[in-house]
């Protein structure tokens, strides 16, 4: 992953209740930072989520698969930045790769995370729709279409 | 409280997870072990908690109230004991009196949380029903019916 | 309590990870919040949380003491403003009192949290240092000073 | 994965707190079930956690990937086990290999998470002591060493 691909970013400060005991953020505690980092670049797309867990333009999700490479520990008080982008989006798949560092530029972690689209109804998978294509296709520079 | 006017406990062990960078449980924690304890009250006594939110005798309610005092620190890895009993019900609400002790009898904290009963639908207080009250009473040696 | 005596308040936005099965923030999750609230509150005298857990002016504080009440719940994606103030302080503790409203002015909790400063070699507690105190009061308009 | 090569077991019950808005375990969660198992794999060879972090048979390890795939959402109360190996030793690293079942044998999901064992005082990688690689010879079947 190089940091330049990613048009998305947020800031984060590590909290308190984020530490373990080594004094370092919890392994754990990055993959909700990692959503964050998701629901924000969707709403920069314009869209929120709604208190159904359906985004407001149709779209439901469910997370099929994280990863997540743990690079250097952050702190208490540290600033991240998140960095997140969509890599690949595959029929009812798409995947999110994502970069945290701190505000000396120092990589905390890279995860990735394919996420699935369900009917909302059938909780099936289902196509993504052409409206999230185009505008995943329009913000990201390297997407790739999968078969 | 005195610790033996307490009938029901369950053991807690601390995670690595639970900690902060103090090296002790975090205070919002507790909060956990205490709602822990008082589901595992009321499964005591048959019930359980359904996806709704609803246990399966009927009974929908909500939090009000909490309050912790904070006595002497919990660390990793310690198997804590959460004593956890009824203490006044009241039309529409009952109080939770809580204590946490360690396996040296170390108090950690006690603490103590009103619930308010809701009519599912309305989501607006309503009266408990007799049969909580009457299974309260048996259960518990020191029972305030407050008017 | 009245809003209009706070003069630090902050924004926090609900995440996914802090509603629960009845779609509303779990009861333990405003302590989070409330602590959020306490560092930002430190952090607009000037000072900032370190890794040892004390802060960069060498105050060493524990929470002994916290309650809530929980007056209307918050959903996912709200942002809620927690405002924050200390009211009294009295030889080694002093007083938090905080509110939580989300962005239509409801009240959606207020919570009090008691400190107290410890040694931070002995874990005993201290009086706190007269340049803290005197920091409040500058900042605090109804600041009360206990015997 | 088959679950007939797991030799240790333990049983974690889904609690509110555990559960998001869509009704389900938050996916960060399944970190904290997964590193429950990893504490408690290494208890049933005697060993536990210390207040530093280490372990009382000296090694101190950190977190260096997770992954986990998601097959099917658990619920609030369910009982889950989490079944715990440990799949390769190389040097300073190993690799605990996890997976999730509900009590009706649904897969849940399974995790991959590799872990480094660390000098205590310079926290560079070193390898792993005789003695570990030998205990978890003993205890597992299929275990591969790598070069």
């Amino acid at each position: 992953m190089k940091i330049q691909d990613f048009n998305h970013q947020i800031e984060i400060r590590v909290r308190t209740f984020d530490i373990d005991m080594q004094g370092i953020v919890h392994n754990s505690v990055y993959l909700k930072y990692l959503e964050i980092g998701r629901i924000e670049y969707r709403r920069s797309y314009g869209y929120k989520i709604l208190k159904s867990g359906q985004f407001n333009d149709g779209l439901t999700v469910i997370v099929a698969h994280n990863s997540i490479d743990y690079n250097s520990p952050a702190h208490i008080d540290d600033v991240l930045i998140v960095k997140t982008k969509i890599s690949w989006i595959k029929n009812s798949s798409f995947c999110f790769e994502q970069i945290i560092v701190n505000d000396k530029d120092t990589v905390i972690c890279d995860g990735m995370g394919i996420l699935v689209n369900l009917n909302p109804e059938t909780k099936m998978p289902e196509p993504l729709p052409e409206k999230f294509i185009h505008e995943v296709q329009r913000y990201e520079n390297n997407l790739e279409l999968k078969k």
